[in-house]
């Protein structure tokens, strides 16, 4: 007999073959009620052999032959009558670490890491990774729809983009060797080899100081670069249209998902290019609120974020022309601001989850500018020496899949959004 | 006037504009032709302006707008006669590193690697990684559609899977840390904590001390995991299915790339399964070749694949009951056959792709396995920690990428399927 998922179940069935896991046992004087989970959805099932009951557990993975019969009362208006039941993973526990069959988890985020593979068999947490699943969908659909190609570059490296201070090493045979930041300079270098336009999905890895609710130590990029383009106008059109595409996708995808974290996503429309200091002058006079030099801080991002929602109804806000000493080396100067880059932020409700902008694409302006950055062009080896060879105009962008996931479902730490975070404490499990 | 891209123009256009790099430039008395090369294809331009051609090289990144004029001479039949031409990325060298707009490579594998940025703007080593793009898809795809639910897990790790000996040391802040060879722990803990069925596209590391035609120490592991399962022949009918899809699926998105390389692909019809020992048996009667305890060595995966191409006409042969002193801890024995597991391996075309089994499900069977194995279970932590609690017959296998990519365009080492290879040897570009 094949299988039938739960969600399938029509209640017509003569009998239908499920597998789980026990989610709930509820003991009435004649029968129980056993809930079954499996990875669409919970089913009802009627349970009239009381010393059966003895040797069931919640959790234990079970396979259940069964007759469908629609009951109004029970979730999802079937309930299954159990003709036959098997235990065919055991389990070995007093105690669930915490409860996952209640509303609220009576535990601290810290203890559901430490026993994710328990905390996700909670239905509200693991739609957190059905919504990143989707969301990683909608990139490779629509990246691949405009022709662009999933590349995968190392993330072993032999230096650093923007600086060593925030690379780990790693011992690499008889050398030392990096984790890559971002594949910034191999996405480059695959546009000007010919692909032009090319996305990547992988890991980035950041040593960073930082032990908050949005940082992580290795986090998935979105990485997008694109050759033959005018300027970073074009790279915000394209990721205007990514996000257009991907709240669409998400509507259709994670109904259920959306739902249970009570979100209504908008319709995108045009999201506002506003230059940085702009912003910031805005933030001064409407907030008295003061920003560092070329950049917000965390709390301006939260307050300009308010202030685009209110002035132009947009979850969504570019942040332009950032100030070269602010952006890496490798930023196309803007012609017109001096001192100005043809590049951006995206935020979002309140958090940057996009950098992107144009690159210098001349081998000798590169060179130039990376004097200008107090550094020598031939400590940057293959990455300036592939500009010799005729690198077009080119420019790209790059996302934090867990912070997207974390502002979509507005979830309050970005660990929430991450199956097995990294961070300054944590490497396991 | 929007970018048309090389195989898209018709020949009816009154106008079109290109962009991409000059190829070739083939000078005569009166007019020149140069070669545009996109990332679609080639095409011959028509210059009359012999001034112009002073300041144009191979490799330029240019933008042309021209009328296009059937031409049979031509490639594509269609040549464009210029009306505007402009270098929108300049080169800087004298000689190319190597010629690449020549059928042959005037140069080695090593120089080629070192100079990614220019050999992959041959269309022939550019096709591999088009393939390699579409295996990437075929395998996503198809495990989306079987509801495969795609997951990230983390490369940073706090200890080996199977073993130390092959790991690459990470220094995490005041720790230290290892690079993952493979999710397995990870796949498996998703399939407990309810997602039933997993893949993963993501990279790989083995500090293995092998630099072969067959060995990356970088590499991007195609992981399939999933639960339910009755035992392992489930696993090599997925595995099988997968193959067949994905044979499909290339010769219809990749007819170009393997007509570049003179292949056909088969239509894959039943793959063998034979247990090793069998296979060691028929290589000992028919090639007197002698097989290593519990394995095939390289020489008698070449000499089987003959043996199987032969009697069986498939490129495929699954070897079956792999013992258990060869397989990791966590593998399922044999209820059968005394000392073996239900493991396999996938071998194509005398090189082994695929390794996968069934894997123990019971908490004390794992305990118990892993202190026949010399370990001591509170070693592995979370690991057998998260098999209390339910954990589902289950088992899967993982792929590599470039192996697989490599074996199906017949390439003699795997580092011309590696965009930018890591090895012994290697960590840049």
């Amino acid at each position: 007999m094949k299988r039938s998922f739960i969600t399938e179940i029509k209640g017509e069935e003569e009998a239908v073959l499920l597998k789980g896991w026990i989610y709930k046992i509820k003991k009435f004087k004649t029968f129980a009620f056993v809930s079954l989970r499996d990875k669409t959805g919970v089913v009802q099932l009627l349970l009239e052999d009381l010393d059966a009951l003895e040797n069931l557990k919640t959790e234990m993975a079970i396979e259940v032959m069964g007759v469908p019969v629609k009951n109004e009362k029970a979730e999802g208006g079937i309930e299954i009558h159990i003709k036959d039941l098997s235990i065919i993973g055991n389990v070995y526990y007093d105690l669930l670490p915490f409860s996952i069959n209640q509303k609220k988890v009576n535990t601290s985020l810290e203890m559901e890491l430490d026993h994710r593979y328990i905390s996700l068999r909670r239905p509200d947490r693991r739609a957190i990774f059905k919504v990143q699943e989707e969301i990683v969908t909608a990139f490779r659909d629509y990246f691949k729809g405009q022709g662009f190609s999933e590349i995968h570059t190392p993330k072993i490296i032999a230096s650093g983009t923007e600086g060593g201070s925030e690379l780990f090493t790693v011992n690499y045979f008889d050398t030392r060797a990096f984790l890559a930041q971002s594949p910034q300079f191999y996405k480059q270098m695959m546009v000007g080899a010919g692909f032009e336009s090319v996305f990547e999905i992988g890991h980035a890895y950041r040593a960073e100081l930082h032990n908050t609710w949005r940082h992580l130590n290795e986090y998935v990029s979105l990485d997008v670069e694109t050759g033959f383009i005018q300027d970073e106008e074009d790279l915000m059109n394209i990721q205007q249209q990514f996000i257009q595409h991907l709240f669409q996708h998400l509507k259709s995808s994670c109904e259920k998902e959306l739902k249970m974290y009570a979100l209504e996503l908008p319709e995108i429309q045009e999201i506002p290019r506003i230059p940085l200091f702009e912003a910031q002058r805005i933030l001064l006079e409407v907030y008295d609120k003061k920003s560092p030099v070329g950049n917000l801080d965390a709390e301006g991002e939260i307050l300009f974020s308010k202030y685009v929602k209110e002035k132009y109804n947009s979850d969504f806000v570019f942040l332009t022309k950032y100030p070269a000493v602010k952006r890496p080396m490798y930023t196309m100067p803007d012609e017109v601001h001096e001192g100005m880059t043809k590049s951006f932020d995206l935020i979002y409700k309140g958090l940057e989850i996009t950098t992107g902008g144009q690159r210098i694409h001349d081998y000798e302006m590169l060179k130039e500018n990376i004097v200008k950055f107090g550094g020598n062009p031939e400590d940057f080896g293959f990455y300036v020496e592939s500009f010799k060879y005729g690198m077009p105009p080119h420019g790209g962008f790059a996302m934090g899949l867990e912070r997207l996931t974390m502002k979509i479902l507005e979830l309050q730490n970005i660990r929430e959004a991450t199956l097995l975070p990294r961070d300054m404490g944590r490497i396991t499990p």
